[in-house]
């Protein structure tokens, strides 16, 4: 990155004008960060070609604190996209990338937050294919909000479909929960926990891509657990399978500090916004299979499989307690932690 | 529309949770208004498939006020999106739609927006396949913001590319500008012509597939004159190409009303915005036939060919002026009109 004409040390409505300082802006740090022939038509869209079907996801991202231990709003409106485009048993290719921008943002930020969804894209293997940059005035946004909109070629194995979803199927998750709710609130509130509670922000789509070569349709369902967190997915898939779902709360991968931060504050994990986690739904009789390849993989590490889908009392989520009782869990009732993502 | 949860005269920050209200809001508005198989598979995306390239575009609409003389936000995020992705020569066919609400928001007017995007729609022939709303807290935003990302189908004629422009290439506009600049600042102001001036705000989508049937590759580019005016996209192009461009003042169309609010305000209507208007780069020998084509269609009765492409005054934009003399016209210095798309 080179500027050639970077003179301000914020972002001023002019950005937005649609004039030379928004040709400019573009020309300084969105091309010359993401350069690739597709952006480069500069264009008012870029074409691309699929000879697959092709799955695509869009999310708004306006989370706050826009730094965050682990991560910042840029990467996170990388992985976030990524992420959901993976979870339709697709690869994710391209992106669009939208910013709304408050005036007055400073310059060494923005400059931050692009290096960072450049990064991420790059993990990702995803190129940012065409944008737009919006300024409103100072207090009618909140420094920067980001549009993502992700493109992915479905593969060819993936059979990814709430009907396909059958009593006995496994709930096997990723890796630890509610570490980046945790991480945003500790920022929040500055709790003496915060050091050590990191947003876990990742892209999944890589090991998602490995266990669809894998396992192909034996695999049912891909969800991630972001906002409304493990309570609120786990609650809708159930709603949407017209079946039960029973889940171990012993099961659920918990780091110590996270848990104990989440008692402070009086949260429930389940409740809490995830970034990097993910559930596969999955044939019962490849359950042990797909935690040992999850396992070998950075973003698996800590999976476990968490429960079951049951002909039992449909449309609820059951959970056993750590001391053996049941009890059901609802989604999320009115808001927890706003703008988490 | 048939709510059958809604119970909140606002939108607060629990619409935005992930949990129980959004589902609630999305049940009630969202799916029900824009129902269709693709954006009711309610899985992270939606699943398309094209046999053609495709023309990707994204837009935020953060324009203020959310509702003016001619339209309002919803309609403009879909025909502003529709547009630019007919700009790419290509046929409009699914749209993303996410929200970013500031809560507060009177659930009346969000279900207005939401009627309008869908009637935007199905004048364009477009889906909405996939979307997100996120929430944020009164004070951080201002009523709404809008993302659309557009999908189309490239045109099988269409060689829509600046490479292909040439010297003696006809540029041809479809219809009077300014218009949806003036009609904003007017709201803005108060001014007392208000009640007559409005936003161009449309699709033309269909108008311009006609073109490509009709005209392909004799047509060289199509670019429609948002932010910044006819005078930053002309700049943009002729600096792109590294030729001239020549064009004449007395032959752009222009509403007397609008001119004279533009005199009124000290504005020069070629850096006013506009929204329904597209300049089509096309071949000398055709010019005469596209302006016939388009003045058979509603939205090019006023079609007008406003200047050429010459070797002259290379990367620059020279206008003639209605008294004779010529001047150079530079893009839009800093900014003149804030969020008016």
């Amino acid at each position: 990155m080179e500027p050639k004409n970077l003179k301000h040390s914020t972002i001023n409505l002019g950005h937005g004008s649609g004039g030379v300082m928004t040709r400019d802006l573009l020309d300084d740090i969105i091309f010359t960060t993401f350069d690739n022939p597709l952006l480069n038509q500069k264009h008012d869209g870029s074409i691309v070609k699929f000879d697959t079907e092709i799955a695509i996801s869009t999310d708004s991202f306006v989370v706050s604190p826009i730094f965050f231990k682990g991560g910042n709003i840029g990467e996170l409106a990388v992985n976030g996209t990524v992420n959901d485009v993976a979870m339709c048993g697709a690869i994710p290719k391209y992106l669009s990338l939208a910013f709304i921008i408050e005036e007055g943002l400073e310059m060494e930020q923005f400059v931050r937050i692009v290096k960072s969804v450049k990064e991420a894209a790059d993990k990702s293997g995803v190129q940012i294919i065409t944008g737009d940059t919006k300024v409103v005035e100072r207090g009618k946004g909140d420094k920067i909000f980001i549009n993502t909109t992700g493109f992915g070629a479905v593969h060819p194995k993936s059979r990814i479909a709430a009907g396909n979803i059958k009593a006995g199927d496994r709930i096997i998750i990723n890796g630890n929960i509610a570490q980046h709710g945790m991480a945003i609130m500790s920022e929040r509130e500055g709790l003496e926990f915060e050091s050590s509670i990191e947003s876990d922000t990742t892209n999944v789509n890589h090991l998602v891509k490995e266990l669809l070569d894998v396992f192909g349709e034996d695999i049912h369902l891909f969800r991630d657990p972001t906002r409304g967190g493990m309570a609120s997915v786990l609650s809708e898939i159930s709603h949407d399978i017209g079946m039960g779902i029973k889940i171990f709360e012993n099961d659920f991968p918990l780091e110590k500090q996270v848990a104990a931060a989440c008692e402070i504050l009086g949260l429930d994990p389940l409740y809490v916004a995830n970034e990097g986690v993910f559930i596969s739904i999955v044939e019962e009789t490849i359950a042990e299979q797909v935690l040992n390849m999850m396992k070998k993989d950075p973003k698996g590490v800590n999976a476990r499989c968490i429960g079951y889908i049951t002909e039992e009392h449909p449309k609820k989520v059951v959970m056993q307690s750590s001391i053996g009782g049941n009890r059901m869990v609802s989604p999320l009732i009115g808001e927890q932690l706003p703008r988490i993502c």
